[in-house]
């Protein structure tokens, strides 16, 4: 018999209410898992998120303050969803009162937040999960497979490129992304981290970057009380204020074994809606893949040309949600794997999911990036300290 | 607070399973019904399904006989999942006991039976819901609303095609799909009849067809006992048996308006894993829609080509799943909305699903070319009875 | 050293003026060609048309009539471009005249010109040329060599689809190609024919076809005087006319070997510009190409999806045209491989190129589908007599 | 009546036989240029392309030594397609005779080289056009016409990826291409050159970049005598040599105005075969081009996504070419609209064609990308001289 897990949840937006039905999901797709998660309290200031998480999402209770949440006996894990500027306050909490957390990226503001999550859950032994949803299409798990059994050859270059048009709008709100004391970088850390863990999980370490950084929406009008999501329009007519961070990137970079990639992202782009690409190529053919297309991985193994594959049995966890090539899984099936990969790390006290420790990673690479960008140079990145 | 509604199950198949998933998250994406399904009872022959049904979708539950469970009072809704052969005694028993009744497609053995189970229902009001999931994809409401807002201008032609390579292995086991007695037609019922049913939802009904068939694969190997799945393999070296049903179908059709039509449908191509296209035509523009990417729609509202929408807010319940477009529904979301209509039907007393009247109608059709590729002249179908 | 070889020019549109063309450019592309043609006279009825054919074709002079060009001397080979209605009466003369010649289609008006011409040819044993231009390109026949070779196993089925939105717009002129005394048919001629030979060059001979047939666009404007190409435009406010012939035909054919096939061809579709695609299938694969893609080739030679390979050195006469895959080969290079085909039939004695008898037996097919589009019935193919 | 002008053509090679050809179309396709050109002399050091000259060609005579050709009173303008260590000395040549040339990329070796020839060609005010084909493709140009009319808003960044496996194969012979002596640069000078010139025609010039350069294949075997194409093989079993400049560079770029570019290519990529990608983003739009399917543009004018546009009339010198949208240019004709360019160039006496000066400036680009790869630091472009 599965053992319960009481599950604390920080936040009740999109993402704690993908959370919550994932924990649920987990048990359906991942039936081995020897924990079952119940929905036991969420934390929200805003009262509609309370509600939403008691009459909706079936949690037990729900707080206003996260303060009243994580030490709760009856509490096993944390899901913190919060805006980025309230991850490390949250997670550190956490980590003090020895609840494993799952935790949505950018994990914190800029690599030093992120280092020292991180590291105080290396130093207290806390496994975590980090929200890096990609990883886990079946697509790229398949990707990463392909090339850490040689199927390209050797890796010569990677590209990844993240277009997404959410802040195109130049009547979209001025929210806290947009502010430096928030969210610290834009479009770096919003979107390019997820390349960077793609580049990191599927070749390798980003070693050393040049980067250079554009905003090209420079005034946008202020949010309305509560406006936070990526789709929030501003108060038309009403004062604008001035965004402090890029609206577009875009990165060269070295890996530790001499793999060139070029890395770039942008939040004003129009046309790609959600178009997150990677592409790897080796002495002896090429990947690409495209968040858009989830379930295609196009393969060129041979010099002939691209075969576009759909994600099927074989292809990571594809298994467990479909029967058969072609039957698309949705995005909401990866964060079913990232919450069985969460619940798996918890009931085995080992690490499994994308940790803290990828997340700090990014981070730094994100950092050296707005480093680049400012200097003018190329800036190595530090490397992470043993224990973390 | 909604009203408890408990869930009667019959067969722990695959699609047993995406029911059952399906209604515990029905309330999650469409918190407004005023029904709370309740896993109740889930009917299996089989102790496996059983174990799977009470271990992992959480019913209260399990019987190994169907006739257990219909008529028990805690038993409010039936979804019917067995193998086709058997919908029709299955469903009859639901309408007879007042149960509305959830039921995958083919829904019964040609139109014979599935005009018995449509009029049955209709005569005793019992609302129901038939598995034509590719209704609910949200580009396809979206077509379905631009078709009939007169986006394409009048329409002239459609194209749907089904090519699937799921019975392209000749080492594929002769299960119960392959016999005439169980299963009628082959790749018509089981997957031309979704495309008639696109055609007649997006477009109108199918009034003539003329049809060729062809068996590709003509013996197969006989069955390990229990095989069922689209998927099963032969017993290797063991004894062979005749296909007794269609491979392939190819029908041209008139709908009631003079709208030309040509449906086509493999289950042994290969190179399609499930490419199921709708292509409507009309004299301001086309559009195009392939479940294999469900997410997109091809829209052609002028001379210069097609626009690869990705489907977003306002394509039918999108926004209920995702954010933004570019973030991919998955499969099982249409099963979701499927539930929802199912049981937002029940609450209402009236029909909003798919229905049974639909299935009899593609049934017809399906027949409608059985008939015509035998006798090699055109077929009328007969027109439903009033009140179906 | 090539001989001379006189060329004689009937009609001095796109197709008179791209056969002129191809004769220049096929010593390029094919310098073994022992013969180097001269463009020697054209006859065009239309001022203009003459003064291009000297100005800047290069024809040593430029008749009305091609009554006077056919018996001269100096012409050895006639290029028939004139409109389908003139084929039967100008071809005749060139065989009585013992000229090879090259001739557009559709050939004749139906089976019965594009027969007396077939049979006049062989009877004289004259060798000719016809325009089914979408043969030569490399993919296709890169195509036909993988079908032959059993890359796909055995063929099950094919698929031939050929949209164009040339007679979309409801102010195109009422040229000759709407009338049924001119063009007989309307797309089965013009577009289909295509598809036919698609078929019977890559896969094998159409046996029986059930057809249905439409006309969307019921009225025309009448045209200018002289109007005659796919774009022209009739007059603004003027009378219309009724249109007399299809804007779109659907067909399910058997072939000899109980291959099954979908033909499909509109003139009136919006979206598509000229996408004339086919697709086989067989038992171990499948193949898809598209004209507007006309450099690629899908390929599915196992059950993991479609490579898209580039054209490129090995697929027909690609590499006479460019020196790698990705450099796109034009339109215009599939007449000059169909003049280097000629002119090779020429040189020889012997018939290399598409065929009239090719082109007698497609318009058999087209002729059996506006039978049984009339009827209702499938049709027998007649089988062409066997000297032609 | 047009004029003739003579032509000298120096090396006959692919790009040699491509100019002849070209000029002989030219008069097909822009029928109003007031010069014919006529192919008067070939020079090259190899019999067969001699005799390839006078009798595929068509020149009235070949010699060995391109000193023989330049001087002669027949010769009006010169066609250098030599290997390009030999540019500046034909190009220098053909400017004090006072011939105009057609010259093809990269123009010399490096910026000093380029600057040059270009600046010789200013003083003396000799028209020329340079190789830079892509240009020409229709749908480039409509690219340009829809950047400059503001179509896309304004332009925030630009992309171009030219990734092509010409080179992949490691037993490819180590050309002069490989040799830095000869060459310079590898895919920086040969392919990206075309990039630079594609991003500075479509959106403006390039005033800083950040490169990165990388060869992955350090070593090739020696070439036998004469060996010189992109595909040619070496000596098997032969000895090796050192691959002495870059197989991959990624360039990140500012633009005069502020526009962001991400500058990327291969010449050992495998997958792609010829993919040379430009996209254009900006406040309102953005598009994308790719050289494989170059008859295609990808417009996305609003947030709906990319509608994918054949070329057609209305776009650049479409018409010129083919009747109507689908029916595909191939490259060849973008060399006959290149030979047009420098035909019109030479009979109005002003530059028309993409010019020395471009080429100078695509070379200082690359140079200083060659630059900041060896320095890590970001290298501004030397603006052109006035004259230039």
């Amino acid at each position: 018999m599965a053992d319960r897990v009481g599950v604390g949840l920080v936040s009740v937006g999109w993402m704690g209410r993908l959370h919550s039905r994932a924990y649920l999901a987990a048990r359906h797709h991942f039936p081995e898992l020897p924990l079952r998660p119940e929905l036991v309290v969420a934390a929200d200031p805003d009262a509609g998120g309370r509600a939403y998480a008691t009459d909706v999402l079936g949690y037990g209770e729900a707080v206003a303050d996260h303060r009243d949440l994580i030490g709760r006996d009856d509490v096993d894990v944390v899901s913190i969803c919060s805006p980025n500027f309230l991850h490390r306050e949250i997670a550190l909490a956490a980590i003090a009162a020895g609840k494993p957390f799952w935790i949505e990226k950018p994990m914190g503001r800029g690599a030093t937040e992120s280092g020292e999550i991180a590291r105080a859950a290396a130093e207290r032994g806390i496994v975590n999960a980090v929200g890096f949803n990609y990883r886990h299409a079946p697509a790229v798990a398949k990707a990463r497979e392909l090339v850490h059994a040689g199927a390209l050859g050797r890796i010569t270059n990677v590209r990844v490129s993240l277009l997404a048009d959410y802040s195109s709008d130049p009547a979209g709100a001025l929210t806290w992304r947009f502010r430096r004391d928030r969210a610290v970088s834009g479009v770096l850390g919003d979107l390019l981290s997820h390349g960077v863990d793609l580049v990191q999980h599927v070749v390798g370490r980003i070693a050393r970057v040049s980067a250079l950084t554009e905003t090209f929406i420079r005034e946008r009008p202020l949010p309305a009380a509560g406006a936070a999501s990526h789709f929030s329009r501003g108060n038309e007519g009403g004062p604008a204020g001035t965004v402090e961070n890029e609206d577009y990137a875009a990165v060269l970079a070295r890996l530790d074994d001499g793999v060139a990639a070029v890395l770039e992202s942008s939040r004003v782009a129009i046309g790609p809606r959600a178009e997150y690409g990677l592409e790897v190529y080796g002495t002896k053919g090429s990947l690409r893949w495209d968040f858009q297309r989830m379930n295609e991985l196009r393969l060129a193994d041979d010099a002939s040309g691209y075969r576009t594959i759909m994600a099927g049995p074989g292809f990571g966890h594809f298994e467990r949600f479909q029967p058969g090539a072609g039957t698309s899984m949705g995005f909401d099936d990866l964060k079913t794997i990232e919450a069985a990969q969460f619940l798996a790390s918890v009931a085995e006290g080992r690490q499994l999911a994308p940790s803290a420790a990828d997340a700090w990673s990014a981070a730094s690479v994100v950092d050296a990036a707005l480093e680049s960008a400012a200097s003018g140079r190329w800036i190595d990145i530090r490397a992470l300290e043993p224990d973390a």
